[in-house]
């Protein structure tokens, strides 16, 4: 299950009309658009606790993460973050407002973050998932933390729940890591 | 130049571990994963005017638009946006913040506006528009714009600088139109 074209049939050339190269089919002429990649996830809260799940699959198996993953075709972001949150979570979400827009251009992804509530406590690990837990926020695995922006969005979090600014934030300054 | 894989080669189906069909090729396995796309844009103001371009290309073509465009690999939505609006309009552009995250499921676009600043009103048709201008609120041809989103998000800027609420806009209730 690659990511990658058959190899041999698709070269590098640019598309007539176009101003950059792109892969091209040498049999048939198709022009394989390759598009930067939407992720998104939530910072779902219950009471004073926060909705985090251990990874059950590569990259960063073991380690912590928000409920987040890669947009649908025909879905909104609003919907495909509460889908995450089922899938990863079994958790029922409601969003409440954008959180952040990351960008980790070296991967070619943009993550919206979005603040929810949890509709209720009940949770449980799906497939994606071995563990997961509601967390105050001096028991989050900081040290076991899967990726930066789960840490970015963490602090954004708390920063909103504190009174901090209006507003949806960014990559926190010279920062650019990313989520997978 | 067709976005469309060649005809007889790929087919839908579940890979293994994951949980809904893709476009897989029958002769080695390949997996076609289709992924929404970013369009990024922005409201370019100058005094009081806003720049707009009417548009070359398919679709809509001779209509007045928003300077924006599908975000490249590699590429920060901010710096696509500013890229869109010197591709389009040939305008050196500062941008501000967030103006608007629009989901038209339909397409499976994601679309960001941005509030930005012209660095001077220098501007120019380039290849995707027949003509630029920057128009007063009052001059905005309304009668000819490209795609909903365009109306949404003058109508949004134009909140935002009569002191409206902070933070982003989303669609206009119940509306679900595109840009392209």
């Amino acid at each position: 299950m690659s990511h990658e074209p058959k190899p041999g049939s698709f070269r590098h050339s640019v598309p007539a009309g176009d101003n950059r190269a792109r892969l091209v089919c040498t049999d048939c002429g198709y022009v394989r658009y390759d598009n930067p990649k939407i992720v998104v996830g939530s910072v779902c809260g219950w009471e004073d606790r926060i909705l985090m799940c251990r990874r059950a699959i590569e990259p960063s198996l073991g380690f912590w993460t928000l409920p987040a993953g890669y947009l649908e075709l025909n879905e909104t972001t609003e919907s495909g973050a509460a889908r995450e949150a089922w899938e990863e979570a079994r958790a029922r979400i409601e969003i409440e407002r954008l959180l952040a827009v990351y960008n980790i251009p070296r991967i070619s992804q943009v993550q919206l973050f979005y603040r929810a509530r949890l509709a209720s406590p009940e949770i449980a690990a799906g497939p994606e998932s071995t563990e997961v837990a509601l967390y105050r926020w001096e028991e989050i695995p900081w040290g076991e933390l899967a990726f930066p922006s789960v840490r970015w969005a963490l602090d954004h979090d708390r920063e909103a729940r504190l009174g901090g600014p209006p507003g949806v934030r960014t990559n926190p300054p010279g920062e650019t890591g990313g989520m997978r």
